[in-house]
């Protein structure tokens, strides 16, 4: 009779396989993994609730591996517990088109809650998750009906520990008491320039206890029965998150190469491989997992079983609840109301109708409130901006630490952090948030933006005070190559409304997307309402259409306009059709809802025959050439911008509609 | 006869000043002046050196304000102390071509150490120019001469804390024991959402503890007493960075908006000025400062003063250690020796004439090693990614908190710290710093790239695994519409070079730049040198020229390329020239560099009659419709990459030799 398997024979299972694939791409990283999988082997087999046979399970733990390089310990996971990840994708580790890439990518394979690999970002989208389980815990939990109540867990290297993203999310997370978010330190003192502590020399343990952390110091990451002591120590605190630190080695079982940074990111080498084999007593073929080992890790089983009794909780909520019940449900899948298309068009037609003239920040705040009380799941906050972002509408509810169950999160001066964090809720499901800061702070949270799109999330990113027309803050303030940066990245939604009624088809825009980020830029000054009868209306989704024509047929010349340059293009064409030229005003709130129109449509708007073409906004020139071509011309900023009242700038920098006309003239 | 001004009269003419302007622009922060106002006039007049009528001088203290919106304080404190800031210019605050701009911005007033506004950036530059004196210290004093001995302070609020990059900047200066670093948080609780309490509970004291900083608490910001104590002590500790945490009022004397929100980023209004005065018992009309009041400011005869001894003691110095005096001067007027063009001229032959295979960050470092030797203030580094950044050359030797005299910084896991602080280094002056991390990660440095750009500082910025060449590490790290971003910046100078001879000239040009950053992009795979003769090597330099024509006179087609993709470029259009085509290629390392060229060269580099153009990048394609325009081609990304090896990757997104040829073809 065969005892079960030790674990520290479970958790060499991970070693060797991560060795393994990584030595057959001959590329990734085996120190992390090999470093961490007792700690996994802990977690994984003795707390983790999830059902490898239904990765999407509303209140399955979450698990990050915010030091993503270590990918291979999520894929030997995930494979060993019996997702739906083969022996055949370990072995095609890194290769084209195999579910298991370099780093572990959202929607690639099962189980991956989130994609990481650009450090720390993996641990803030863990604040959210954690954060969007209190918030929902708080709106839909009933006495005697605990039907969100899961976990989040968090690996994290020195990495991560070491960017910046780590404090804003550590001290957000400890300032709302995320309870349910426990961390592990993997405090293995090697990072890729080597030994740590010639860059490294934080008291992380003090630094955890000042943000409102329970920390527990000390955890021999390769004793499974302190890592186990600690984790049920953390469990029971659900005041505040918890870290535990634990120390490892990093490439455990590598004689040669354990402890020291040539086991991070480059293959062992076959030779090294048959001593750690050795080392380690993984008496097996590479790639080959006995049968006990396997059936030790499978998790499908007690998973099935989780899943199986929460579904009977839930159905027991459903029978005191069904509304609650049936509103978690459209929550979690993302599913809009079935009202909103048509409230938001009749907010749309009435916005045409009233032809208020403001700022387009303040459309925005108008838009949330027309739209925000049939949404409870939109998630408003601002990186300490709202009043200027105009992100707090009527019915928003702060969230604090004591009480989730509002709509509204504070994040602080934390751009970065907000921003991942606001991935972190959307992988969560249940909530859809919008947050917002200056567009030039953007840039402080430039890659969790891109992160969004990579995962197609469907983040909603308000970014105010959108050019030199935020006037006196100066350039330091003044977005110039920003709008062209969110253009150019591949699966984000960029909208930069002129006035109320493209401000509020943006924002129904981006509550449908369901397949990515949408940024909504807007204006800090007043813009007019543009004339619009109901055909013209009907074409403000489709991101650029005709607005205005002198004339009729194929127009002389086209002027292209986003934003708070739409008037002056505007003011412009009607200046040069009071000349007698057919000049055709085409709005371009967005370019990537323009160029996924038909061919035919964009012919229609843009004919290729009309060379005559001026593009203005008031930002950086070069981004227009795509649509002006070798012959148009460029009405915009050509460096950075100054301090002054907003009018005065423009003058300065000659974005005038006088401008326009003299650049269409000079075509014609 | 008349006593001195009391210490709180004379911190009244900022607060009168600064509010006085803010009422007058109707725009501004008041808050922080106010409030900060008691903790500056401690350390402007009883510690701060510097020479008002010399604000180069190359040993004054640093004073930096990271919560640059209080700009207001920092001008009332250069014109109180008697820099050529005058009344009029205070009273022109905000307004267009006044040096009083509404952030501080680095050349517009002397005395400004740097721009500050984006939070947290002025804390990392602060950290970068007390690296810079302890540098400088440890290469050039000498026994008996000490001629580098300043400090550097800051000012620092809630949102400078509550960025990452405090964290960053924060953790990497207590590791390498910036003693002379002293920086005051004003700790006064509020936000610009208003009470902080609600998104950041941070224990400051603590946390800072972590890092290992000398931390003073609980400061009366208010009492001058406590302030100059803590200063004192501050200045005694010499191992490590202080951190004074003074306990302010914001916007201290406002009856009805001191303590609040109210009179953080907006004027106090009329009224309320006048019971401030009141409140404040200062009697004095709008930008009044009473002659006593500035004659207790002064600073110049003090400052005039201690420059002349400052100077004695360098002639001292220059009498013992002429050369090293000679290479001090020459490297704070940043000039570069005398020899370094000849150097890098033959070093450039010399790589054509090599005509090495390598990836362009191995030839990246062959130039380090090149220029590295005649070149003792290029100081390099890299975000933990020295190996692959090829960053370190052979005459690299490590700072250390006991050992700064050495020439490459750790800077950790930390992109934005580094290159903020890198910023810092440059505005100090006598070091050029250049820091690398993998391109994609720039962009959580972005805003600091760009604040180098904005500040005319000459920091050079390397930048690795330029593209889907990249292979297994996959789409996190496969930069797409990053190149495209940096090209946008403006007074960014960006390169990707094709081969060895474009990366030594990348980098002349990077060295010899003096008002402004230079990208330098390169590949992880390895790129075959392309043949030159005198003539086209004479152009690279230009930013754009013709490597290459398969025929004579005007081309009937040209293709763009720039790094990886020139390779195949070349090898389309030598198969074109097969088939009797007359194809140039223009190679394009630099955009910026060529567009700065005359427009005769542009035109004989791309003559506008030639339409047929296809610009080839493994990079999104939008860039480049600036070049080809309407009727050309672009071969390049269209979304994000993939986890595989880098060959597959090149076939899979079809950046290939015959889709060039098939792009050309197509318009022919």
């Amino acid at each position: 009779m065969s005892s079960a398997p030790a674990a520290r024979d479970l958790a060499n299972a991970i070693r060797a396989l991560s060795m393994d694939a990584v030595q057959k791409a001959n590329s990734g990283h085996p120190g992390a993994p090999m470093g961490m999988a007792d700690i996994a082997e802990v977690l994984w087999r003795g707390f983790l609730k999830h059902n490898p046979a239904n990765p999407h399970w509303a209140d399955r733990d979450r698990f990050v591996l915010s030091n993503g390089h270590g990918s291979m310990l999520l894929y030997s996971l995930l494979h060993l517990t019996g997702y739906d990840v083969s022996l055949d994708d370990i072995k095609n580790f890194r290769q084209l088109g195999s579910p298991t890439a370099g780093h572990p990518e959202y929607g690639d394979a099962p189980g991956i809650e989130t994609t990481t690999g650009p450090l720390g970002q993996g641990f803030a989208n863990a604040v959210g998750m954690a954060l969007a389980e209190k918030m929902l815990a708080a709106q839909f939990n009933r006495d005697g009906h605990e039907i969100v109540d899961h976990n989040t867990f968090c690996f994290l290297g020195d990495g991560c520990m070491m960017e910046g993203i780590s404090h804003e999310a550590a001290s957000l997370a400890g300032t709302l008491g995320l309870g349910k978010l426990v961390a592990f330190y993997d405090d293995n003192g090697i990072s890729i320039d080597g030994e740590v502590e010639g860059w490294f020399t934080d008291d992380t343990v003090a630094r955890f206890r000042a943000y409102g952390w329970h920390v527990i110091p000390n955890v021999d990451g390769h004793s499974p029965q302190e890592v186990k002591l600690a984790v049920e120590n953390a469990l029971k605190n659900g005041d505040q998150p918890t870290l535990i630190c634990c120390k490892t080695v990093i490439g455990f079982g590598s004689p040669n190469k354990q402890g020291k940074e040539e086991s991070h990111g480059a293959a062992l080498g076959e030779e090294e491989i048959t001593l750690t084999r050795d080392a380690l007593g993984w008496h097996h073929g590479p790639f080959e997992v006995p049968d006990d080992i396997y059936q030790a890790w499978n998790a499908r089983a007690a998973g099935a079983k989780a899943e199986a009794d929460w579904q009977a909780r839930f159905e027991a909520y459903r029978a005191e609840h069904p509304e609650l019940a049936a509103e978690f449900q459209r929550r979690l899948a993302g599913e809009l109301p079935a009202t909103f298309e048509q409230q938001a068009d009749d907010f749309i037609a009435q916005c045409q109708q009233a032809m208020d003239k403001v700022a387009t920040r303040k459309a925005s705040e108008q838009a949330l409130n027309a739209y925000g009380p049939g949404l409870p799941e939109l998630t408003g906050g601002s990186a300490d901006l709202g009043g200027s972002n105009n992100t707090v509408w009527k019915g928003c509810k702060s969230i604090t630490a004591g009480d989730a169950s509002g709509n509204y999160i504070h994040y602080g001066v934390r751009e970065f952090g907000m921003t991942a964090i606001m991935n972190g809720l959307c992988l969560h499901g249940g909530v859809r948030p919008y947050g917002g800061t200056f567009l030039t702070f953007m840039e402080y949270a430039r890659n969790a933006v891109r992160m969004a799109a990579l995962m197609h999330q469907p983040n909603i990113l308000v970014y105010t005070h959108d050019s030199i027309g935020l006037g006196e803050d100066g350039p330091t303030h003044q977005p110039i190559e920003q709008i062209a940066n969110l253009r150019m990245t591949p699966n984000l939604s960029t909208w930069r409304p002129c006035d109320t009624v493209e401000t509020a088809v943006a924002w129904k825009h981006a509550i449908q997307r369901g397949d990515g980020p949408t940024a909504l830029i807007f204006s800090r000054q007043g813009l007019p309402c543009q004339e619009r009868d109901d055909a013209v209306l009907g074409t403000v989704a489709k991101g650029g259409y005709t607005l205005l024509q002198t004339g009729e047929g194929q127009p002389e010349a086209i002027i292209i306009a986003t934003g708070s340059e739409v008037e002056l293009a505007v003011n412009a064409a009607r200046a040069l059709g009071e000349q007698g030229r057919n000049v055709r005003v085409v709005s371009m709130p967005s370019v990537d809802a323009f160029l996924s129109q038909s061919a035919d449509y964009q012919e229609q708007v843009l004919p290729s025959a009309v060379r005559a073409r001026v593009a203005v906004e008031a930002a950086i020139v070069d981004y227009w050439y795509r649509f002006v071509g070798l012959d148009g011309k460029v009405v915009g900023m050509h460096g950075y911008g100054a301090s002054a009242p907003a009018g005065d700038l423009y003058k300065h920098f000659n974005i005038t509609a006088e401008a326009v006309q003299q650049a269409v003239d000079s075509l014609l």
